[in-house]
């Protein structure tokens, strides 16, 4: 069956979900987006990611249209009766709203990316407005790609004064003794998941300390892990190729409960 | 007549010169562009066009595809029997290419702008990779819209050093007796008028200091204008909301010089 997508509240072919390149709000990636996790047919944590996506709009100064996005969501998901997905809500900023819901196949990782670690690399930039999510991209992208070519699943991006803010497409956590560490919430992407880790983390018992983590202290670190949507809490094993330490464990026992919350 | 668009080789109607939101590279603003000026049926400036869209795709590691450029823009221009014209280069970083060429009416500006001068705000901001013509225009656009809400023409774009690199739109330039600054092509997009506004500076026997100005020194200035494809060089009549010192004459003198080598 051909995938369908919904175009500002039309059911039409994913094929057929385009923005023309004549408009200037789409040249300038004037747009905001959330990714969502479906799963047995329902979106995980939606109301979270529509406050982020309300709050990334407010910041760009960009109209959100007047839509009901779980009936929306459930058109999509009655329409090609999906049960498990990634699914992607995409508003650009024009004048007449250009709005879009699309899925996909289910982004998820091999075990032995938990039960091992993955490793990441180092990126010197920061995002602009890092706390929307939007289409402006490109330093993500870059990163990303330049992890690719050492073979790294993930890029962490490293501030003017040498700390680590986030991930191209997570967040990023160190612990140490009792303590996890973070990057503040005004310096990051208020992450859908990170605020599940966070409150795993307490649950669990840690003190959590917001500050974005230095590079050195990685090297110092019990273990060092990244989380997003799709991945959930996943270790680290290495950065710019020098292992560091992990802890599989601990780390897991944070996943669990991040994925436990999901389904209630 | 219905606009035309050429897109991968194929000259289509403008309406269907659209991009697929499911494609990474889309979602995350991976492409270059041109702005180019067609005057008279003929492309202005288009080596030096060309030459800044391939260090653009150079930097990004993004994949040119091999096109004759100025035989894809003449089919546009015969088919649309265009005289003068803004026409837009855009390439995706796709595996597969996604290319265009777009046209509109000429981008010009009423006559009391280059008469009187036009105003400026200020905005905190540094483009990433500033050297890179790219749809990561976030910035840009959100520095232009708050120009909008203060009824001012363009946005000039100050660093973390307090000083000016360019507008959103356009390079910056001041003029204090015979010494013309503007900031070095590293820290700036190497605007193509630029390079004309320059070579006109030397022309006129002004001194050329590439230094990003501070913004302290637009008040102690005789003159501040800035230039693009379409503005040519326009002057600066306030900053802010402060008046500034205009020299219409002297920046025209500039400016007429640029026009000038665009027809040749």
């Amino acid at each position: 069956m051909e995938r369908h997508a919904v175009f500002n509240g039309t059911i039409i072919l994913e094929k057929d979900a385009t923005v023309p390149v004549t408009v200037r709000e789409v040249q300038s990636s004037f747009n905001v987006y959330e990714a969502l996790r479906v799963l047995g047919g329902k979106v995980v944590h939606l109301s979270d990611h529509m406050k982020r996506l309300e709050e990334s709009a407010r910041v760009l100064h960009l109209p959100l249209p007047d839509v009901e996005w779980d009936k929306e969501i459930d058109k999509l998901i009655a329409s090609d009766n999906i049960s498990d997905a990634t699914m992607r809500i995409l508003v650009y900023g024009t004048a007449e709203p250009l709005w879009f819901i699309t899925w996909s196949t289910l982004l998820s990782y091999p075990e032995e990316y938990y039960s091992n670690g993955v490793d990441a690399i180092l990126y010197k930039g920061e995002r602009f407005l890092p706390q929307c999510k939007t289409g402006n991209l490109l330093l993500n992208f870059l990163a990303r790609e330049e992890a690719s070519r050492h073979c790294a699943f993930e890029a962490l991006l490293v501030d003017e004064k040498g700390r680590i803010r986030e991930g191209t497409r997570s967040n990023f956590y160190l612990i140490k003794g009792n303590t996890l560490k973070t990057a503040p919430d005004e310096e990051v992407l208020g992450g859908v998941t990170r605020i599940s880790v966070l409150r795993a983390a307490e649950a669990l018992g840690y003190k959590i300390v917001l500050s974005s983590p230095e590079v050195d202290e990685i090297m110092d670190a019990d273990a060092s892990f990244i989380s997003s949507t799709s991945m959930g809490a996943m270790s680290l094993r290495s950065v710019d190729g020098k292992s560091i330490n992990v802890d599989i464990d601990r780390v897991g026992e944070i996943c669990a409960l991040v994925r436990k919350w999901e389904l209630e």
